[in-house]
């Protein structure tokens, strides 16, 4: 028996509200591995996120968690990363090429999902909160910068290093996150991107098994 | 002559407003090639960023852009990963190492900057903004929600992963980030963590490179 006998063990929730469903980020690894055409186990957990345990594989009590061979890798950007090494349906084999991937996974996760994760987050507010017109406007205003720059870049690209990689799903994640604030249809290349994205047949099934937990997810006792 | 022999050139702006200095990303960038004793240029930009050709190289129009025999990178992010691949002094030279060195870069610019950075830019709105009592309140919460999951971290640890990484670099310029908003003394090990990196000489000597850079820099015209 080989090492890449065992499966891989991603490790997600076992229940989220509605609203998050299709945003956990669980998926991103999801969509990876289908990429790869790898098969993993998944386990899930609740409480257990709070005990020490749990945060020496994950010191914020977040999910995902990827366990493969021994080894235990925390936040999805990294996940990703890993996997990408590994397979070049995620990035190419030469360093110059990883570095160029690497740049928008870090490029997806620290200057565009900062600056729309917000509006996404703004949602799960009370609508009567005071301030929330002012401060939506604000980052309205720069997802816009955000996504307009993205959309000059994928003008003459079909994905972000010309061919698909592990930075096109960190980029197609936070994308998503402006589904209800109607900010693509104003960027039709950045709107088309990621409607390349989301018809790839790895993210159908992945985007699947996701629903598949969640949908049905037994609520926990005092929600 | 050596492909080594030719110095790597960082990019960074020709001025920014005082209340910014110390916190440009090109410091980071500073702080990593001191660590490895590798000498560089420096380039200067204005407004020359939002052209083309410079949104070839920084498709956002930001800083800092790093060269190196022709290869082009962006994100401070992405940088140090790139940086530490080639030097022990930034991570270990194994692939888990090299994994967990990752998760923490990822952690920081993910998990904790974008909890954080908000409590920063807070602090160059109009103080009589109507809605920055609630918004800095509730981010003062989030932010010492990471900020105390780190500091049971690094009870036992000296750095992220045991000895000093690029992720290190990452993490405490963001932690940087509360330095007016006093979050820091309430988790004594986050503190001395943060008291550790600063005192480091390659920091040192970034930072002194970085204010010999801003401190005079002329502003532009309109300014």
């Amino acid at each position: 028996m080989t090492t890449q006998a065992t499966k891989p063990v991603l490790t997600t929730l076992k229940w989220v509200p509605s609203m998050f469903i299709g945003h956990v980020r669980e998926l991103r690894v999801r969509w990876a591995l289908e990429e790869m055409g790898r098969p993993y186990d998944v386990r899930t957990v609740g409480d257990e996120r709070s005990a020490p345990a749990y945060r020496q594989q994950q010191p914020f009590g977040q999910v995902p968690v990827y366990e493969e061979n021994g080894v235990s890798l925390f936040e999805s950007g990294a996940i990703l990363h890993h996997l990408a090494l590994q397979s070049t349906a995620l990035m190419p084999a030469d360093a110059v090429g990883q570095a160029q991937v690497t740049a928008w996974m870090f490029a997806a996760l620290n200057s565009m999902e900062p600056e729309i994760a917000p509006l996404l987050s703004f949602e799960f507010l009370p609508p009567d909160t005071s301030w929330l017109p002012t401060a939506r406007a604000m980052f309205l205003e720069r997802a816009h910068k955000r996504v307009h720059d993205l959309g000059q870049w994928l003008k003459d690209r079909e994905y972000l290093t010309g061919r698909f990689s592990a930075a096109d799903i960190l980029m197609a994640s936070v994308l998503r996150m402006t589904a209800n604030s109607n900010v693509l249809p104003e960027h039709p290349a950045a709107a088309a991107y990621l409607a390349r994205c989301d018809a790839r047949p790895a993210y159908r099934k992945a985007l699947a098994d996701h629903h598949a937990l969640f949908d049905n997810a037994p609520a926990p006792a005092g929600v």
